[in-house]
């Protein structure tokens, strides 16, 4: 047995409380090295009165990387104080591994050896809203999506050609407001807008006045009706909060710039000789001066922000602007302050990277921008430089470093307004989109559809993939069409929501299939990702191992199961969803 | 080499900002299994703009355990937004870690296929202060110290033969005051007092009144004229917080349980129809209701206590009991609330597990009890139960669970309140406790003397290890004397405080040698735990290998050193500690 590579955090994606109290455990081992791994738990003060008398509770496979296996064990705790430890066998030997490392039988034997993994107290976490977990989501850039109104003077035509920051397109909120129907046949569950308060350029992350929707985009009233209508279409809306930097004309900004340190905003900044233009800012952007919210006083007033507008406009939530750079400590009561105007507010944090520190799902984000896992289905679908083992070791992995409740809440995403488009990053490759589209809309998280993207809009880097919306496309749109009925099933299985992923197949042909399951749902997706064509049987899963006949959701048919396999006609970009009847 | 087992968790021990700036990045590979680690980092968005211009830092080998070895580097970064990834070689591979797994050389060459680790903002700590970081404490059980003054009538007399909750000494604090000459005499810099507030329990863990000094201790004046003339003879004062639960007759629980959902107190504790006596408790002991620090009034409630005690005694700290039990956030509170009334007041947690979730050091505790060490050198030193290479990978391994900075206020104990005293737990053998106390005091973190155990005082299991102290022991007595003169020593060499632990050798004759390094200091630390005598060459560490003479500080003597070497005269128990002269 690799001993070395047995892991157990003791905390966030490794130990998890669900909201319903029952409590997840999870084990890390080498891959394909360990056959069977069972955990060892119980109270922690039965355990000083009655020592060894753990309860046993079998770990399965959940995950598997390139190089590692994750077991996973539910149970329900009697008692909020609990401690745990496993026994790991790979057919040869038996040890335990608990919180001082690996031990053996004999080992544990000794006094004061056996030392259990703690879980101090279990305190549950409250559920999330429904629609932040697993809903679907789509991205707004105010300037481009939709204009409503005569064009204002230096206003760029609609199909203009420059599409930097000083290029006003002038799309607004009522343009919003005016999309709402086309929003709602789409399937779209909420909507995060870019950010809509003053500023001077096209994308407003450089903030004038926080309190101040941008007269560009529309009014304070505008931004309420928008709201209002999204909600009675059950549509949510998320703003873009922008509190690591703001714009230069930010009025404390401009104070203490010109009064120096007898400016009683001068500490909410960080002036610094050493720093570029006196001032840190944001990357290297001088017109994005940084916020310092280690201050109290510039906390208070940014938490001021963020219940303001909760409570002007009812809006669901925040999607936090380079929220790693920012004072933890900001983010803590940023929570609570949102939680006390709306209790199911929510704020995804913009993570690049991997993200345990910010997501627990506890006491800061709910959720992050997945660009761990969006970064694979790029590799993967779009740039064809991962195999499909790679592929889904990588979302295998994905699944495995956040608590499982925290996945489902995870925004995934082929395009941003910071990143290239898909199909552009796919060179045109439509049927490419399909299949990640497909991928996207049956995997865990929170999908969100960058604006355009279902019309098959393309465009490189930022600034290209802030062209203005080709409303032009919508009439008759396939990919539109096919956007619409993936959501539409997403929406209608529950299970594509918040299912537990587990991969069923990496075919050496291309054909890959993964299985979402809660409960007794389950729901098998399966995709060509290669090129071969031709009939293939598919052994189903254990879960529908019994299943005489399958729904197959895509094409809408009835399949017959003939010893626990269906027949599939394989076809670069095919995809299926079965269910069983 | 074995991939499956190389480990970087991006945060807490793994990746650490000291307060000087620099940042400490440490990896986890199998044991005796890499040869060469080099450290690749660069500014995040330097990253964005100039790929591939890392700088390389080698990392070395800084602690190994049974299975692990662990690869520390420190630099000092340009810019606060840092990003870093690793290379591995064995000597036949070289491969990399970063945030998504092992990738070969061609692999991070592909397009979004490095994704280096994110240190997204650093924001250096702020310095604790000296004496919380590898300073000398001594824990008082208050009620079984010292009684100046009449017995009250019912008060045990001193060398009573009763030791249960109910048995009073009459212990108080003037005795406290009266011993401070002995406490200055044995070298202590922070004395740590078990509750004193208004309870009917000898060890007051239920407590009545968090604003009364119990009267049988004394007054609120009484506490203040101990801190002031602690603090005169440069000694801090720390006291036990037991927010976790109170004593029935605190006034609120009172309140509670006679007017149930009336009360305007109900929902401070946890009144749940299906735990023992209808309210949740500490443990199974009904006479220790739980606090709900989740509710709003009840969390001011206790912060202000905390504050109080500050403010009222200027006391220096609070050692917080049952911690881990206990609402998270109302520690993150609480440290707002201690160093708002004294910037440097610490917080010490009692966890008695791994406590990587309490004490990051950055939002809640500052250190714990380090049982984890502790329990080590327990079966180590007085059970036997260990070999020596058992205990130096334990060693070993308990520096590395948390971030370095922080093991220095780690608490480290041979006996408590709650532990069997050492002596009684190794059987009356004098020397092991000799042993145990020369480790403990020429280790990392911060040595607590459990009263009386420097007088060789014995006792079980509570309540037997919190007999009444053996004050007719102090007169001549040798252990006394040993205590005074390692503590003496390791105030008076910087690096046994606070410098960094390394193994230097572990016998196979039971000579264990390890270093203390910080900076050009370096101090070698040995002790002889097998029972081998006779005469022992022992090789220098590389940072002494020049130095012709050394000095012996536990004999006070210069010792030649001829090809890098020292000889000993090994006997059971001998100990010595070397500096280069």
């Amino acid at each position: 047995m690799n001993y070395a590579a047995l892991h157990h955090g003791g905390w966030l994606e490794y130990r998890e409380a669900l909201p319903d109290g029952r409590l997840r455990i999870r084990l890390r081992c080498a891959r394909e090295d360990v056959r069977r791994v069972c955990l060892l738990h119980q109270g922690i003060y039965e355990e000083e009165r009655f020592r060894r008398i753990f309860e046993e509770t079998p770990m399965a496979l959940a995950a598997r990387d390139r190089l590692h296996d994750w077991f996973q064990a539910d149970y329900l705790p009697k008692d909020p104080r609990q401690c745990y430890y496993f026994r790991i066998e790979d057919g040869e030997n038996t040890v335990y591994l608990d919180q001082d490392g690996v031990k053996t039988e004999q080992e544990i034997a000794l006094p004061l050896s056996l030392q259990p993994f703690p879980y101090a107290y279990v305190y549950p976490p409250r559920p999330l809203a429904p629609w932040a977990r697993g809903g679907v989501g789509y991205q707004i850039f105010p300037d481009r999506f939709r204009r409503v109104g005569e064009a204002a003077r230096g206003i760029q035509p609609w199909e203009g050609q420059r599409y930097d920051q000083r290029s006003f397109f002038g799309g607004n909120l009522r343009g919003i407001i005016e999309s709402i129907p086309y929003l709602k046949e789409l399937g779209i569950e909420l909507v995060y807008l870019t950010p809509i308060f003053l500023s001077d350029t096209a994308h407003r992350y450089n903030t004038f006045d926080y309190y101040q929707v941008d007269p560009m985009l529309g009014t304070a009233d505008d931004l309420k009706e928008l709201s209002q209508k999204l909600h009675a279409a059950g549509i949510r809306l998320i703003l873009d909060g922008v509190f690591n930097h703001c714009g230069l004309r930010f009025a404390p900004f401009v104070d203490a710039k010109r009064r120096g340190q007898d400016s009683e905003y001068y500490d909410w900044f960080l002036f610094d000789e050493k720093a570029q233009n006196g001032y840190r800012s944001f990357a290297y952007a001088r017109y994005m001066p940084k916020l310092n919210l280690e201050n109290p006083e510039a906390q208070a007033y940014f938490l001021q922000v963020a219940r303001y507008w909760i409570r002007q406009a009812d809006i669901d939530g925040w999607r936090l602007d380079v929220s790693p750079e920012v004072w933890p400590d900001f983010w803590r009561q940023f929570r609570k302050a949102i939680r006390q105007e709306k209790p199911d507010a929510v704020m995804i944090a913009e993570c690049w990277d991997e993200s345990r520190e910010w997501v627990s799902g506890r006491d800061m984000f709910d959720g992050t921008m997945h660009y761990v896992l969006s970064r694979a289905i790029w590799r993967f679908f779009a740039l064809g430089q991962m195999t499909l083992d790679d592929f889904d070791a990588a979302v295998n992995h994905a699944q495995m470093i956040y608590p499982s409740y925290l996945n489902d809440a995870q925004w995934t995403f082929l395009s941003s307004h910071d990143t290239c488009r898909f199909l552009s990053r796919a060179n045109g490759d439509g049927r490419a989109q399909r299949l990640a589209a497909f991928f996207q809309m049956t995997a865990p998280g929170v999908p969100i559809v960058y604006y355009g993207d279902e019309l098959g809009m393309t465009g490189g880097d930022d600034p290209e993939c802030r062209r203005p919306m080709a409303w032009e496309k919508a009439e008759g749109n396939a990919l539109l069409n096919y956007y619409q009925k993936l959501i539409a099933l997403r929406r209608s299985l529950p299970v594509l929501r918040t299912g537990a992923f587990r991969t069923h197949l990496c075919g050496a042909d291309g054909l890959y299939a993964y299985l979402r399951e809660e409960g007794k749902s389950a729901a098998l997706c399966v995709l060509c990702t290669g090129s071969e064509r031709g009939e293939r049987n598919l052994p189903l899963p254990e879960a529908m191992q019994k299943a005489k006949t399958l729904h197959e959701h895509m094409q809408g048919v009835d399949i017959e199961a003939t010893g626990g396999a269906v027949s599939l006609q394989l076809a670069p970009g095919g995809c299926w969803v079965f269910t069983a009847l």
